[in-house]
């Protein structure tokens, strides 16, 4: 790892703590709430808190690994310095962390709009692949040391990429108009604040493109990946919840859900 | 251990925590989904999540076992090198893991079956014990330096091998057929996956057979017997709770599972 200020090194280590924190918290808050929905739901909010248990242990193993790739020393002057301590940084934790979660929020997204058995296991199917397939070709990019390899491998990852937002917004478009009225909304933004937090991820990639030098493209790509995660695990998972709650009352009433 | 490359070990390393990840977020899925299903379904599905349980406990030693056998350091190029640290990795825990699950994988498969009590027993205490043994004569031959004595362990123990495949495509032929129509199809999936992840396994055993050198077949055993525990434990988990919420469904209705 190239050497980085104090400040770039605590701003780093400190959104780490943050998300790690915030996972954990909406995991439980999800789980929690499986009492508080129907039948039908409980399923999405399982795996909605899923995706946050499995991002709090890859956050507190990125976090860790954070911690270890760097010596913070003090300095004569009483300032404090990073210098690289010769681990390595293991960017794959975010990687193996997608290869799991990515699917399983298109999966949610799925559950909550309680399509057909059969639907629901080939949209799940589909769509699950499409993620995979993504993040697995992503990788190698991400590990490139020269921009060629990046672009290449982005490039290919890409393609699944526009193939899940075209099955989100054009695919699951009947579906989404045959929801209730006052859940269509809801599992609108839902769709739009997991297109918006997609839409970050490549930017982030993009970030050693341009003219930045090497350690605020480290911190720039961090941060960036941190945002990207906490809006698509734990903001989506806020709103699967809202809807879940909301179908729940309509279907089952106030009094068959407890 | 011989010297790695370090895409060696991470790859093995990533893969470790993968594991771990997949089998403890598949612990919380199933033991989650216990309230979704009927009153006799809840055993089945208590024992698939014990199963990976046990399986993420076992995976977070083997990982960090994995960590505490190499030594990574970086060179004057910047590149990691990776030397064995003298600490052995432990191979045992692989198979004190199988002794504990693989009778509970296929007691979960006839749980799910939901057979007379006395048949329950009687094929639990068969193939079970029939599990314990195929795991105890493998060992020997897994930590054999020489070829001969590995395949002659590997033989000993494909026995109570094929007695187990025997007693699930022939033994248990018959309760199959007399599944309700609707689940079928997926406990004979089950069946099949378990066979197919169990062939996995002896694949693995014979890499040393072959022509492969020192660190290539490090690497193949691990992920290869990696892969088949996600298959045979995460996969062949998954399709039991499939299984169990179908025939609960059939059973019992949506409304008296709560």
């Amino acid at each position: 790892m190239e050497n980085l200020s104090f400040g770039q090194y605590s701003l780093v280590y400190n959104a780490f703590s943050f998300t790690f924190a915030t996972m954990a918290a909406t995991t439980l808050f999800l789980w929690l709430g499986r009492s508080q929905v129907g039948h039908a739901y409980k399923t999405a909010l399982t795996i909605s808190g899923l995706v946050c248990a499995i991002a709090a242990y890859h956050y507190l193993r990125i976090f860790q690994s954070w911690e270890g790739a760097f010596n913070i020393e003090q300095g004569v002057t009483g300032d404090f310095n990073v210098t690289a301590s010769g681990y390595a940084f293991n960017q794959a934790y975010r990687y193996v962390d997608w290869l799991l979660t990515v699917p399983l929020l298109l999966i949610e997204l799925i559950l909550v709009m309680r399509l057909t058995e059969k639907e629901t296991v080939s949209k799940s199917l589909k769509l699950g692949g499409a993620a995979a397939l993504m993040i697995i070709l992503g990788y190698p990019g991400e590990i490139a040391t020269d921009i060629p390899t990046r672009v290449l491998w982005g490039t290919l990852s890409a393609i699944p990429f526009v193939y899940i937002i075209w099955q989100l917004f054009v695919g699951l478009g009947a579906s989404i108009e045959n929801q209730p009225e006052n859940v269509r909304e809801l599992v609108k933004k839902a769709r739009l604040l997991t297109f918006a937090s997609w839409g970050f991820y490549p930017i982030v990639y993009m970030i050693p493109y341009t003219n930045l030098s090497g350690s605020n493209v480290t911190v720039g790509v961090e941060v960036g990946y941190t945002i990207a995660d906490l809006i698509a695990k734990a903001g989506v998972g806020v709103l699967i919840y809202m809807i879940a709650v909301r179908k729940s009352q309509a279907e089952y009433g106030d009094k068959a859900v407890g």
